[in-house]
């Protein structure tokens, strides 16, 4: 029931995602409408409907969010804790969504946190960014939880064998960021050090920039969910700014517009390349079941690839891989030793 | 003696912004290299040149490079200090140019920290940003402080007559952010309800998120320095991703590069906008005395356009701008009584 377009684009999305690619899905909200939009696409027997009257308005604060036990999202949840799906999928607001989903599914066993990870358009294939929004406020050692939530991310959804994980940061030699990122930093070298047998390998590449977060100069870039959020939003509104300074100056006179019209299938490729429908969404990690959260704006297509990317990261058992990843991960330190170290 | 095309761009630089602008310039560093320099272009009377035998290397830490009392920056600090310059320009590393000036010039009285303050290229003004990376772990009470100091560097260079303001944060509605954004917020709150004659008045239009850096909606955008940096360079490194994309889309077929011969001129004005050298440099504010650090990679017309912009703060007397707004702003609440709400 999330989204712009929903719930019609929600349901077509859905219908090609079963049709085209075989996906065993359950539509989660109101029963008669949901069952209406299905059968004008002569889909009303392919897939099951599962009623809960109650939504999530899309500017719904967080907190009022979680407390609605019957919206389509907090009934899907249910369905997870019941073991009658395994993701879930919404495109409705990512606040509302994660705390729905933090409330109902809860953290795994060992996660501190999690995370928010987004898939930024690097080739030859995307690099994470997790936390993208979901703690404000982060510890050192949620970092580390997060450079594993993100490896198993990038093996899970794009087969990447040996995930690099970098830290973002302001300068590029060691030491250099504020008071989080530096102790993170330290965490992760320790992390990456740590020969153990059992021990899941992280392959710590260091600090990264603002400017090379396109550059696919890594797998995953880790950081608190302040400056992740403030980073992928400047990214998107940077490009998207960029497009449109183009898109003026391109048509700003008879010669240049008819310039581009030489130029549209180039021009078709890049737009698709930077369509936010074309990644499937946010991914919530580290949750007794993994959430995605497709665009707001998504349209049939983007809920189909955003059902895709649900069953990648299902079909692969992120979930099962992150337990593995942080059951056999050192302990995080203790929150006294965090302070003693970190608040000097 | 800074940056990659120093000394000669610099020289360059210097002799046009004297003999197109009309400036009153002194070159500080090696004096042999530079009177020979100042003679190829016939110079070598019109700008006096100060000796200073030591150099900050780019790559220095700032710690290192703060200790050298003979490098170049260090002695036109000298001047400045004396009452011989009013501003200093320089090309070298940021780290080291804003540690031996923040040691050398001080901060000015009632500034607890000196931020750098970038221009971000919007229309019809350019929106200042700022902690762009001075101080990567900041207190509310110094995000207060940026807001004056980046209004009266928006009334000074671009004589906007009452800046508004806002902060960058990870969601539109007022209690969104991390516990610093959240507390800056109240406090700029607080100041801009100020009525008290006197105090200097403070437009501030609440939160900013990262896709409306670009947007142009406030003229000033206040974070901390970390944040502050991440965002800046993301922005930076998304605008060349874009262009570099859209340029090897624009090239990638015969008939799409025919397109581009058409908009040659559109595509000049655009790259130009983007350029660096075109809008001077970053500039630390807060010091007793301006400093201007133009682009590492700056040609002679960004030293010329760097010197410029010093000209404009030195002219517009921001140094006692910043002293009327700080002197009267409200006293920043104590040590004591800030730890108590901000770390709860």
């Amino acid at each position: 029931m999330g989204g712009d377009h929903a719930p019609a684009a929600v349901v077509q999305g859905a219908v090609h995602a079963v049709r085209e690619h075989g996906l065993r899905l359950v539509l989660v909200g109101r029963a008669r409408e949901i069952t209406a939009l299905l059968a004008e696409q002569g889909a009303a027997r392919e897939i099951p409907v599962v009623h809960a009257e109650d939504t999530l308005a899309m500017n719904e604060g967080a907190l009022a969010s979680w407390r609605r036990p019957r919206s389509s999202v907090a009934v899907a949840c249910k369905l997870i804790r019941q073991g009658d799906a395994a993701v879930l999928v919404s495109a409705g607001s990512t606040g509302g969504v994660v705390a729905t989903s933090t409330v109902r599914l809860r953290s795994q066993p060992g996660v501190l946190r999690a995370a928010l990870a987004v898939a930024l358009p690097t080739r030859p294939v995307p690099t994470i960014l997790l936390d993208a929004g979901a703690n404000a406020d982060a510890k050192p050692e949620m970092l580390v939880q997060f450079a594993h939530l993100g490896a198993a991310y990038a093996q899970t959804a794009y087969g990447v064998a040996e995930p690099r994980v970098g830290i973002l940061t302001i300068g590029s030699e060691p030491g250099k960021g504020n008071k989080l990122a530096r102790k993170a930093a330290e965490l992760l070298h320790a992390t990456a050090a740590d020969t153990t047998a059992g021990a899941p390998r992280l392959d710590f590449r260091g600090n990264i920039e603002g400017h090379d977060l396109l550059a696919g100069e890594v797998d995953v870039v880790v950081t608190d969910g302040f400056t992740g959020n403030v980073a992928l939003k400047s990214v998107e509104g940077a490009v998207s700014f960029a497009f449109d300074t183009i898109h003026e100056a391109l048509t700003s006179s008879r010669l240049a517009k008819a310039g581009t019209l030489l130029q549209r299938s180039a021009l078709r490729d890049l737009s698709d390349r930077f369509d936010s429908d074309t990644y499937g969404g946010a991914v919530l990690l580290g949750l007794n079941g993994t959430v995605v959260i497709a665009h707001g704006a998504s349209s049939s297509r983007g809920i189909e690839r955003a059902c895709l990317l649900a069953n990648d990261l299902a079909g692969g058992h992120i979930v099962d891989q992150v337990r593995r990843r942080l059951h056999t991960a050192p302990r995080p330190q203790s929150w006294l030793h965090r302070l003693s170290h970190s608040e000097e």
